[in-house]
């Protein structure tokens, strides 16, 4: 039976069969140092070409990193090993031979590697374990939100990523040839999201992917990204949603903290405690700029990624949390379908998280006549949205909701520079591989 | 506060709040008996023009059916009400007016619409209770998988759905027009799975959307869907990944009875019980054509969908379960990666459910030297697969995995006569809304 490597200790002076990867070798005289990697951690194994057999001896001599290896030993202390015990091998065996080179060293500080060069041998950089970790971390994101959501009744749903209109009035939309027509790659569930709440199920989140077809190229975007999706009916205002975004953050944070404690410290990262969470300040649109103008020496018309940079400054400083929620964003910032408070504004949010958006969301119109007028304030064709129009046209609750941009939490939560290192196979407008 | 309708019976004789969907509506001389609904289930609303104040008398009268209302009232014991229990409605507020032209009467039995119907006017017809229920099931279905697959240690993954080239050769294939170049919709998380498992994770799901540019038309096929994968490493055959598949599905039926009771019932419905799982057949790709061709009457070259009905019934009648694992198919029959068994077969395996393939998956080649030649005898080339191709360069350890397709767990679960049936907004061919 196979040992984890990470379990070592735990059999001390037993013989042991381990499995993975040859992270590191080192040769001292007649003995090897194979540091071995699998799912649990590493371990170092000796072969002593002393006291082996020469078929052992000889298979360590020739092998390569990276080549998949099963050893069997017996367990030893030795303080000077990772983990203060080792594997002192007697039988050897290459299961896959690694070829010797390597497009990038696994077992380097990726810190000292352009992300170029790591996005652009993604199968391989994968396996050095820190990058790696980013995404056991965001594992455990993915199952903490899940939770969290169906503890406060919420039903999972699983809407088309297809859709013949967008839902922001149909630019930034990829277009899919699909069959002899056309349809455009779902920018967010908002509509079908909208339609499940009112399908009476009140509550409802997804996780699933969403497309922009933005030209940017910043370390905050993505072409493709993983939206965590909420929708609630009978809120009050956006004061409900930002108190429902804060019990899961709380959740997430506790989670992370809990199950990601090594992660965590590999980046020397801290996630924000509960009561940090509790005290994120709430604060409207026309404070957000006026705090931005003053503390940035410059009036500002808008809340700009610098000024995102300069609230969440402000909030550490005011309030102890490096986060801000923004709320009462003007009616023309935001999509047709905003509830709005007055001629001006609206019943809309943001979250901001250490210098960056990860959430927007807000009460939606439920109102049939309402939105009918709405969508002609904005321009639109009510035809072209004539599906999403029956929701309303046949009783929907009052309701709203949000979604947090998955790899933008991961970021904020690790302190990665760029997005697209919290992203598996990041999309952007040059990258579509691997 | 307000308390759900489901819950009404441990509040009688008590004041109550109450939300929901104006479900069904009948007149009695004076008395309106109103079915109310919410997520939590129906409760019957009365209102008696004698007693109510004018105001509530008049606008019970004006209500229409899918209104979305408020009421507060006294409960009171009623054998004659749904559940026992019943709302003497004292206040009564319209909180959104329905049209009265539904398209499609939501509280009738949803066996008497034709599914183009129900399809047409999706957003309207899931607030049928028999037709959401599905969707209740299914979030169950994604809850439990997920818990599964955590419990025995693997990593949740989100892989890009845009991809450059096809896992099985570029046909069936949706294109999207991407900036200045085109890729296209993943068929499957193949490549990027196997890529995780070779990261160092060893095991990983995810749950994503698929996509299959095919022509069909049949109550088996949907263009998008959401693949539950899996992919681990270190098996032998394609026996354990049947082991772990056992396990899978006896984790998601167990949940699913004790969560899901009343879908069950709804649909008429049952699950088979673990020992009814754990006695699945496996049995030989030509063991399986051979059992059809005998009961079948006919000679079969392959196992065709009427094969695979056969194969249910005998495997219902033989082995008490009406699902049999099929293994050892014809490496033509399967793609490049595919482990070969010997020159004709390979270490692949299919799920049958129930009449219908749910599952298919088995081992796939991880020794670098044989991918190369498998590449070349399938007559691809090797350039278009670089990336996928490092991974086995650089040491791969055996692994293998397989796809449940949710819809079609979800169809066979309940007994659903077409896929769409399992879909919230199914496309295909010629159906890209709503």
């Amino acid at each position: 039976m196979r040992t984890m490597l990470a379990r070592i200790n735990e059999h001390a002076a037993e013989e042991v069969e381990v499995r993975g990867w040859v992270h590191r070798i080192r040769e001292l005289g007649k003995i090897s140092f194979i540091l071995l990697r699998d799912v649990s951690g590493m371990a170092q194994l000796v072969v002593d070409a002393g006291s082996s057999s020469g078929e052992v001896a000889q298979t360590a001599s020739r092998l390569t990193l990276e080549s998949v290896i099963s050893a069997r030993g017996r367990v030893a202390e030795n303080g000077k090993a990772p983990g203060g015990f080792e594997v002192q091998v007697s039988e050897l065996e290459v299961v896959a031979r690694a070829e010797p080179d390597l497009p990038l060293a696994v077992n380097q500080d990726p810190d000292k590697v352009s992300l170029d060069t790591i996005l652009e041998h993604r199968m391989i950089s994968l396996r050095n374990p820190k990058i790696l970790s980013v995404f056991r971390l965001q594992s455990s994101i993915l199952e903490l939100f899940a939770e969290h959501m169906r503890s406060e009744g919420f039903t999972e749903i699983k809407t088309s990523k297809l859709i013949g209109t967008g839902t922001e009035g149909g630019t930034g939309l990829f277009a899919v040839e699909y069959f002899d027509t056309k349809v455009f790659l779902a920018q967010s569930p908002q509509f079908y999201k909208q339609a499940m709440v009112s399908s009476g199920l009140e509550r409802v989140f997804e996780i699933g992917c969403a497309y922009r077809a933005e030209k940017h190229e910043t370390p905050r975007h993505l072409n493709e990204y993983v939206s965590l999706d909420v929708e609630t009916a009978w809120i009050e205002s956006e004061q409900d949603l930002m108190d429902l975004e804060v019990r899961i953050l709380k959740t997430i944070f506790e989670g992370v903290e809990r199950e990601n404690a090594e992660v965590l410290q590999q980046w020397q990262a801290a996630v924000p405690s509960a009561e940090q969470v509790e005290n994120i300040p709430r604060i409207s649109h026309d404070e957000a700029k006026e705090t931005i103008s003053t503390l940035g020496g410059k009036k500002v018309y808008e809340v700009n990624p610098e000024g995102e940079r300069i609230l969440c400054d402000w909030a550490l400083k005011e309030h102890g949390v490096e986060a801000a929620f923004i709320f009462g964003w003007p009616r023309k910032k935001r999509p047709f379908y905003t509830y709005p408070l007055d001629a001006r504004t609206t019943m809309s949010f943001d979250l901001l998280f250490r210098g960056l958006e990860v959430t927007t969301g807000g009460r939606r119109i439920n109102e049939y006549p309402m939105l009918l007028e709405n969508i002609e304030l904005f321009g639109l064709q009510p035809s072209s949205l004539s599906d999403y129009i029956q929701i309303f046209k046949y009783g929907c609750p009052p309701h709203g909701g949000f979604a947090i941009g998955l790899e933008r939490l991961t970021q904020k939560i690790l302190g990665l520079a760029n997005v697209k290192e919290a992203s598996l196979f990041p999309r952007d407008r040059r990258r579509i591989r691997p």
